[in-house]
C-alpha cells in the first residue's frame, strides 16, 4: 500500500511524500533556513526536527554529514508526515509554499559541466564542422568536461542581464563589442556532492551514492558569439561565466530509485575506471518552455555518460571534491529535434527558426524572453515526482 | 630617509619593512592565524593589532573589508614596527618563522588561469602546431583564460602525487591509462581578489586597486598529456585539476609601487575596456629551481596582458567577484629559452633535455624531483622586495 501523508497533496503536485526534496527559503522577512516540500506547504525542518542544522542559510552543513544521516533524516521526515499521532506536533512546522521566498540551496564550491549527451555533442559537430566527424575522436573515451565559475551559479528566478563581449567576427576581421546576439539556453540536470574526498583519492563510479546527495535542474545559460570567438585552445570563459541557474530543489537520489534506468550501450567498452554497469543511468523528463509555450522534451535517459561515470572521470586524476561541488551533466538532447535541449539545435545554428503558436519565431533568445525547465521522473509507489522548476528571464545588456 | 624596524632584518631577506605579506601560521600547534612576515620573523596579527579578524585560519574576512582598510592596516602595523615606543609592547607578538607552520592564506572561492604570455603562447604554438601562425587569431585582441578547480588549489609544500589519467594516443588508437608521462609546471603569478563586485556589474582597469588585495606566486602544475587528449573542445580539465600549488605570503598590491612597470606595447590597440595605459605592468622577477639548480628566470615584465586587463576581461560580461578569488597570469615566459616558464619550452616538448650541472638530464618531471619557484621586486626605498616560494616535490602515482 501506498504511504499517504496526512499533509494534502494535490494531484499532478512535483511533491508528493515519495519526494520531499530540500530547499532554502524564508518566510516574513526571516531569514533563509532549510525545509523540505511536500504538495503545497514547506515543512520547516529548523522547527519541526529541531535539529540547528537546518537553520542555516543553505544546505551544505547538512551534506556534510553524508549517506547513513541523509537516509536517516529522510525516513524521519517520512515518518512525521504520514504518522497521524504526530501531525498536532508538526502543523506549525508547515509553510504555505506561496508564502516562502526561495534561496540558493548550496553554496557551491567547484561546478563542473560535462558534455555527456551524445545527440547534444554530435549536433554540435554537425552544425560546426560540417562534412567531418560529429564527435571529436576523445567522446567516446570519457565524459569531456571543463570547470565553470561557481560564484555566478543562481537560484531560479534571478534575473538574466545580457552580457556583453567580443563577438566572433568573419575570418581576418577584428572583433566586434557589444551585447551577445546569440543567448541560448543549455538545459541541463546536476548533481550535489555531500561528501567530500581526500586529494589525491579516486572515487568509483560504485561510490557515487556515498558521495552525491541529489539532483538539481540547471540552465547553463551560453553566449554563443562570445564562446564562438574565445574558446580556443583553453575552452569557454565569458560565453558561460555571466550567469547559470539552478532550480532551488535538490531532489535526493533516495527519491529516484524508481528512476534508475539502463543507459544506452557505450562501444567501446569504456576503461575500467568509467565501468558502471550503466547503474546510475536515470529516467528523467525534461520539459523546456519559451514564454509559457513548451518547445521541447530532453530525454535524460538517453545520456552516453551517467553521473557515476562523470563523478568517476572527475577524480581519477586526484581532483579532491568539496561539499557543495556541482557537476552538471551538460545540454540534455535527444535524437528528435523536439527532444534537443539547447536553441542552436533547437533552430539549428539559427538557420530554421522556431515557429511558436502565438505566431513569433524565434532563433537565439531576445530581450524578456523567459525560459523555464521542468522535470519529472518515476518515484516509488507508481507516483511521479517533479524537480519543480528553474525559470530566467532575459533582461537587456546594461 | 628609508625607514627602519626595530625587528632587525637580515641582509637579502625576502622580507624587509617594505615588503610585509600576509600569511596564515600556526605555532605551538595552535588553530592557524594571520600574521605578516618581517626579516626572520612573523608578527602575530591578532596579538599585536587587537583585531580578531587576524585569529581567523583565513585572510578572507580581512580581505573583505576593502582598499580603504587595506592600506591603514598596513599603515599601522609600519608604524609599530618602526616605533621605538611601541617595541616593548609589540615584542611578544613577534614569533621566530622558523617556528611556525605556513598553510593556505586564502579560502580560495574561483581560481581563473589566464594564457597571457606572448612568449608563452607563441612557443606553445610553435611546439604544437609547426608551421602555422604561432597565435590563434583571438590572442592579441583578449586575455585568453578559462576556469580551474579551486579546490585543489593547495599550500607550497604539499607534495604533489603523479596523476593517473588518459594520455592522447597515437592516431586512430585507444588511449592509453595510466601515471601521467609529461609531468610539467607553469611558473605563475597570481593575484587575490578582496573586494567583491555585483552580478552583471563590469570592473574597469581604473579599478583593479579597489579589488585585488595582493599577489601570490602560483605553479599550475599540468600533464601534458592527459591535457592534450582531453581538451577539444572545451579546455584543459584533469590535466590540471590535480594540483594548483600557491606560495603562503600574499605581498600587498601596496608593496608594489615601486614594482610598477610599462608593459610591452599592444598592437593592435586593444578594445576600450582592456584599455589600461600599461598602468599595472609589473616588474616581478621569477626564478625557476629543479632540485636546487636554477633552470630559468622568467620576467614578468614581459608580459603582454596585465593583471588589470585580465581583471577587466574576466568581468566585462557581468561576472560577479567574490572575496577569495584568484587568477593567475599564465605561464610567464620571456624571450629566451631560459627565461621560460614551463618544461615543454624549457625542453621544447622534450626533445632538447635540459642538462644539469650535476650531470641529469630532464625532459619531464619524474617522481621525487622538487620544483622552487621564487621571485623578487623592486620594492621602496630602493630595497628590494620577495616572494618567498611556491614548492613542490612530485611523489609516484597511487
Amino acid at each position: 500500500m501506498t504511504a499517504r501523508s496526512w499533509v494534502p497533496v494535490p494531484k499532478g503536485s512535483d511533491f508528493p511524500l515519495q519526494n520531499l526534496p530540500y530547499g532554502a527559503f524564508s518566510a516574513d522577512g526571516g531569514s533563509p533556513r532549510i525545509g523540505v516540500a511536500i504538495g503545497d506547504h514547506m515543512l520547516d525542518l529548523a522547527a519541526a526536527l529541531g535539529d540547528p542544522v537546518f537553520a542555516r542559510p543553505r544546505l551544505n552543513e547538512f551534506l556534510s554529514r553524508g549517506r547513513r544521516h541523509w537516509t536517516a533524516v529522510r525516513a524521519r521526515i517520512t515518518d512525521l508526515l504520514t504518522d497521524p499521532a504526530q501531525k498536532a506536533a508538526a502543523r506549525p512546522s508547515l509553510i504555505p509554499r506561496d508564502a516562502v521566498r526561495l534561496h540558493l540551496p548550496v553554496d557551491v564550491a567547484d561546478y563542473v559541466d560535462f558534455y555527456a549527451s551524445e545527440h547534444h555533442a554530435s549536433n554540435v559537430g554537425r552544425i560546426l564542422r560540417p562534412g567531418g566527424d560529429p564527435l571529436n575522436p576523445n567522446w567516446r573515451h570519457l565524459p569531456v568536461g571543463y570547470h565553470g565559475r561557481s560564484g555566478t551559479v543562481v537560484v531560479s528566478g534571478t534575473e538574466i542581464v545580457r552580457p556583453r563581449g567580443q563577438r566572433r567576427p568573419a575570418d581576418g576581421q577584428p572583433p566586434a563589442f557589444g551585447p551577445t546576439t546569440r543567448l541560448d539556453i543549455e538545459a541541463e540536470v546536476g548533481f550535489v556532492v555531500g561528501t567530500p574526498s581526500a586529494l589525491g583519492e579516486r572515487v568509483t563510479p560504485a561510490a557515487f551514492a556515498d558521495h552525491v546527495f541529489g539532483v538539481v535542474l540547471v540552465n547553463d545559460w551560453s553566449a554563443r558569439d562570445i564562446q564562438a570567438w574565445e574558446y580556443v585552445p583553453l575552452g569557454p570563459f565569458l560565453g558561460k561565466s555571466f550567469a547559470t541557474s539552478v532550480s532551488p530543489w535538490v531532489v535526493p537520489l533516495d527519491a529516484l530509485a524508481a528512476a534508475r534506468f539502463q543507459p544506452p550501450p557505450r562501444e567501446p567498452e569504456p576503461l575500467p575506471y568509467l565501468r558502471d554497469n550503466g547503474a546510475w543511468g536515470l529516467d528523467l523528463r525534461l520539459e523546456v518552455s519559451w514564454n509559457g509555450f513548451v518547445v521541447s522534451r530532453p530525454p535524460f535517459a538517453e545520456m552516453y555518460w551517467t553521473p557515476a561515470q562523470q563523478l568517476a572521470h572527475l577524480t581519477v586524476g586526484g581532483a579532491a571534491l568539496r561539499t557543495g561541488d556541482l557537476f552538471a551533466s551538460g545540454t540534455v538532447s535527444g535524437p528528435r529535434r523536439d527532444e534537443c535541449g539547447s536553441f542552436l539545435e533547437l533552430t539549428w545554428n539559427g538557420t530554421e527558426p522556431l515557429r511558436l503558436p502565438d505566431g513569433t519565431e524565434r532563433t537565439f533568445l531576445e530581450d524578456g524572453d523567459t525560459i523555464t525547465i521542468r522535470a519529472t521522473a518515476p518515484g516509488d509507489s507508481g507516483v511521479r515526482i517533479g524537480f519543480g522548476e528553474v525559470t530566467g528571464t532575459i533582461r537587456p545588456a546594461r
